[in-house]
């Protein structure tokens, strides 16, 4: 085989070159990815969420450095669904955990496609495991904290570090459904801005009303610019690690996870079918001519299409 | 018919209750609009697009009054795929538009759904199909300029406005490919600010090696607070219009909208009876049942469950 081998033998550049094929949607991904699979399932995966600015990827670097000191391999996919009008300021940020860049330990990749077919959750589900069959404990899943990939991420990760700061204390009642809900553990970064105990207090009592099937999600204080609160962070991530594994939460988690990836797979394949039936099929055409004669609407053809062509 | 009918007649109260639908995806709307299709096709669809803070929903504003002002009834469809950590700080600037909330000539509809099933782009070309049929000379669709939204509302558009501001100048030459590319006229904001001449000059620049099939994209200078330059930013939306109205583009676009719509609607009707079979059936457990097992991955199980069970 090829590269696939090549990643389980720990060659990061075989890593690059296959999620680069995801990201591309290049038809030769997934004989790879098939090889990958059942060299994978070991990784733990850590999704980091918040607002831009909260400190999210110093948090991710000082991560990474205490998985480092233990010997143990660790992977960050940090995904970047910005502004197109945004430039390269959030990847700027991240330039800062390159300082672990020639750590063969360590495999960091910032992806800035906006265009993710199916998603971002289809996409770093198939990265994952690609750092996974890599060798990777842990793999760190960050977002810039803008719409959907959020969910798609805290969805895909076991466990969900929300990091937000003093000054996001009290908006963060505004914020809206799902992203709380979807945290397990809340880091306070910047904690030592003069009103972080304000901010605490109110994050404590948000917290306080939100338990979720018996785990209180606990809220860490960091300085993540400073390395301060780092172990902290890593023992509630441990702890919740623990819980879900008694509680059998984390099965369910991974069973979740198959089952959406195999739906996702099979969804994707027949889209590609419909689409080539559809481009390739001159009858597309006498339809849209109707269409644009006004002698019928979209939703009839629509119909009609699909009791006549597509038969599904 | 229902809300169909009442919308051809001008009531406001079906236009919101359509939106609803279409938003909610019930399934209700798709005989509305089937309706509401056959009286529709006259509006110009007018697209803004600039990054957030640009005065985007400000410039809105003023073209409503522009167009009031010569008894054209105008639509606002706002969307707002803003982060789930921006509260309603986007939502908030347009609250001055509201200004037109009692003109029965204005229908202003802020759409913070950020789960629009199949992209924005979907719901877009609905919503502006009913203010369309609601008798809309002009539909303005603004997007708070946040990723693949602005792409798809700029596909969606007769002509697109891309707001900038003086502060933005120096920036415009990293904002992603693309962006450029789809405004039709670029409208550089608060040119009132000391270092707009500047801005204005590498703007022009950047504008003059980006000519389009004829059309030179033109730099219009305003100040929308205050009101200044509105004329002159709809002088540039006339003679787009005209423009493209000769040279058969945007017969053209609005033949590839049609076609584009029609496809999503097949596509959309493919995707819920696959979901419907593929959540129905027990079939799907089984196959689940070996993943889970690491008896199977799913891209051998996803080729499997076609060829089974879907045949398509």
């Amino acid at each position: 085989m090829g590269l696939a081998s090549d990643i389980t033998n720990r060659d990061a550049r075989a890593v690059s070159r296959l999620l680069s094929w995801i990201e591309d949607n290049d038809p030769r991904a997934p004989a790879e990815l098939k090889e990958i699979y059942r060299h994978s399932g070991n990784s733990y995966l850590l999704g980091i969420t918040g607002p831009p600015g909260a400190g999210k990827s110093t948090l991710a670097d000082r991560l990474i450095s205490h998985y480092r000191a233990a010997n143990l391999r660790v992977g960050v996919l940090a995904f970047d669904p910005s502004s197109p009008f945004s430039g390269g300021a959030v990847l700027g940020d991240r330039i800062r955990m390159q300082q672990h860049a020639t750590d063969s330990g360590v495999f960091i990749r910032s992806m800035a496609n906006r265009n993710w077919p199916g998603g971002i959750g289809r996409a770093a589900v198939e990265c994952a495991r690609v750092l996974d069959a890599f060798g990777c404990a842990f793999i760190i899943v960050e977002t810039v904290g803008v719409g959907q990939g959020d969910v798609d991420v805290a969805r895909l990760a076991y466990t969900t570090l929300l990091v937000v700061t003093p000054a996001a204390g009290d908006k963060i009642q505004a914020m809206k459904a799902g992203v709380i809900e979807a945290a397990d553990i809340v880091v306070l970064n910047k904690a030592d801005l003069p009103d972080a105990e304000h901010a605490a207090k109110s994050l404590e009592m948000i917290l306080g009303i939100h338990p979720r099937g018996g785990w209180q999600v606990p809220l860490v204080r960091a300085v993540a610019r400073e390395g301060e609160g780092t172990g902290d962070v890593a023992d509630a991530i441990d702890r919740h690690r623990r819980f879900i594994k008694q509680s059998g939460a984390l099965e369910e988690k991974k069973q979740e996870g198959l089952r959406n990836h195999l739906l996702d797979i099979v969804h994707r394949k027949c889209d590609e079918a419909l689409r080539l039936r559809m481009t390739s099929d001159k009858e597309l055409d006498s339809y849209a001519e109707r269409l644009f004669r006004g002698a019928a609407d979209p939703y009839s053809l629509a119909e009609e299409i699909i009791r006549k062509e597509i038969k599904i």
